[in-house]
């Protein structure tokens, strides 16, 4: 850093409604990482940005900054060409369990560096270690060496990536700074960027059960990082899905996990089929594979292979039996006719209530906890039929749960259509 | 507090253009004053209060809650009635020094809180602090009895009034969240009512040398503290005066009780006698003595009697030299004609650097530091006269002083009629 800034001036700045210039946005971010800038000023900076906004130079320039804080990783060493994914947060997101597998198995591949649940929204680090043994943290050496031999890693993303994200993220999530885009899109790719991927495919989610509620905002945040993506040399593209209903029949852990080897094996939910060969088709184009089909990936077995070499290599046990909750309460249709309506935002309550979820980071959560549905919008039901099973080792939850799915869906009269799994592509 | 809430949550309903609850704003402004809600939380309050506004309701409430978090003063035991006067801040406003005494002259007490100088504007209590022997911090007990007896005090505010007020606004000075007019007017409101004056004139000043430096934006803070007054029981009025040339012919701390001195004996400048005047008939209606003319008490001595009294009763003595500095310089004229403007900003800066000013709160000022003036706008001057004179105990600092006035005052040809000093009266 040749320059110094002042605080106050950065901030009064985005304030007044005005551009910050590269060298203010470089400043600001390594000084808040070194403790120069403190929270405080941290926090009223992101209040103005998510008042006043930034424009594409800004976010860029940000986006840069919050690499430039920690390390980056190179997958140029691998025989693979890489894509990797991105989800912004549902229920019953289980998502990048068959697909990482999947685009491996058809020749790409997949970095895959993920997070754990917070709220309402389920973590795919707590899905996996629902399986007997396997860990989430692995060395860059381990990642590296797992990715040439398997083809595809999940995995915990190391302290080193994009530090200054981690601590600006903390802040905001206790600042009511969350919800600004140019936050949002600036720390997701500023991560998915550093950790170096040829490729990335970005689902980004709208609906009652999504972090941006309406298709404006969700098609303003995909447009905001497809450009990061491609000013970065990525090749970026993004679809966006529907997530006013849960993906598939499950919320939770272990079971979206049971969910996820029946798409292997070739069953499982049709949403949750249509999404994962919809992202790996995406992701196989934007590698260079436009010619391998996914499906028959599925349909050979070959997906379900890299699977279980992908799990052994972490330590899990592929063939080992799920974990289970001890106690289950089943939720009944209370009139006959066709199921129009199943919130995401209801059930993905539900299933962090019965314990799947946390509500801070680092608290536990239950393996055996969640959310099964026996029917989806559009599904015709009869009046005592089970709607749901909930599940939890601590029957004393039940009743929140309940709760929480009370006004969470609809039993109609009259026939209707299922909502679209894709809505849109953007790139 | 019977009720408790979430920090994040309040925080997002200001953040989303929504009003605060009375019971939101009474939490938020306890709970930080208690440590529960952190610095980053409240500054992104701030901020969203700065940019997104408070209503008059919202204000008002949250007045009262800094007002809660400490002690209330209460005069009605005084023989006396009261009337206090706050200025938001200028240069060379020494107004208070004359004002209190000719007040209490005229039969109505004054209990004056006062503060200390940051930046461009100076502190009233820098400035008694120049007479030898004198001192700003006296106990309450110690304030009354001089109020009882002498019917003038000027003093430190107490650690006890408005604690949330002190704790926020050393928060919002290194945020950029000071220039929030709901969050200055609660500030300045809720000690002038936790101090429980029966009367308050406002002396809201606009222009360069000013806090707000647009009429609107001043028109705005003085009503809102006026309706705040007002809702709270204490008559308030306020003067819209101007601050785009100093006030006076000096500006600095012993140069500007000499100054004083000069008015309470009958002369000095046009300025600061009408000022001091128009500010003291204010404070009288508002106390119920309209019919007394403080000119009187001017012309008879009997204001210069009071400060006398009130100069000894904190231990100063009147009659002691003032302290001078070691070392001047003289600002010249350029060419002859009429100084059309000489900026406020200019010459409160130039003081400031002369060491009449801190950069942060706790750092010494010097004494016989500051700026004298030789013109004020309307003035004729011909090249080569003093201008000004620059003082100051270390010479060094002249060269970023003289730096600070480049283009702060301009000579013209024509004439020109002197601004007025009073802009309006609102209340």
């Amino acid at each position: 850093m040749s320059e110094s800034f002042d605080a106050v001036e950065i901030i009064a700045v985005k304030r007044d409604r005005h551009e910050l210039t590269d060298p203010q946005i470089d400043w600001v971010v390594d000084a808040f990482t070194r403790g120069v800038v403190v929270p405080e000023q941290m926090s009223a900076l992101a209040m103005a940005i998510l008042l006043n906004g930034m424009n594409r130079r800004e976010i860029s320039r940000w986006t840069n900054a919050m690499i430039d804080s920690g390390e980056r990783m190179d997958f140029s060493s691998l025989s693979w060409a890489t894509a990797d994914k991105h989800s912004t947060g549902g229920v019953g997101d289980k998502i990048t369990l068959p697909l990482a597998p999947l685009v491996a198995a058809c020749g790409i591949a997949v970095p895959q560096l993920s997070g754990r649940g917070l709220g309402h929204t389920g973590g795919t680090l707590d899905k996996l270690e629902s399986i007997p043994g396997w860990r989430a943290d692995l060395s860059n050496e381990e990642m590296m060496a797992q990715l040439e031999d398997v083809g595809a890693v999940i995995c915990a993303a190391g302290p080193g990536l994009a530090p200054a994200d981690k601590k600006l993220y903390a802040l905001r999530d206790v600042t009511g700074t969350v919800e600004a885009i140019p936050l949002i899109a600036s720390s997701i790719m500023s991560k998915k960027i550093a950790e170096g991927t040829g490729s990335l495919v970005l689902d980004v989610k709208v609906g009652t059960g999504a972090f941006m509620k309406s298709e404006a905002m969700a098609r303003e945040l995909a447009e905001t990082m497809v450009a990061l993506g491609t000013d970065a040399g990525v090749r970026t593209v993004a679809l966006l899905t529907d997530m006013s209903t849960p993906l598939g029949l499950t919320a939770g852990n272990a079971c979206e996990v049971a969910e996820s080897v029946e798409v292997l094996a070739g069953g499982g939910p049709s949403d949750v089929v249509e999404l994962t060969l919809a992202l790996a088709r995406e992701m196989l184009v934007a590698a260079g594979k436009a010619d391998v089909d996914p499906a028959d990936a599925l349909a050979s077995g070959a997906a379900m292979d890299v699977w279980r070499r992908m799990i052994s290599a972490q330590g899990g046990d592929p063939d080992a039996a799920l974990p289970t909750a001890k106690e289950t309460h089943v939720v009944t249709a209370s009139a006959s006719g066709t199921l129009t309506r199943l919130d995401a935002m209801a059930v993905g309550v539900a299933a962090w209530r019965l314990g799947a979820g946390r509500s801070r980071p680092g608290e536990q959560v239950q393996a055996g906890a969640g959310v099964v549905m026996h029917a989806k919008p559009g599904d015709a039901v009869t009046a005592g039929q089970p709607l749901m099973t909930l599940h939890t080792d601590t029957p004393e939850r039940f009743e929140r749960a309940v709760a929480a799915l009370e006004g969470g869906y609809d039993i109609g009269t009259s026939a209707m259509q299922p909502v679209p799994v894709v809505i849109d592509r953007i790139g």
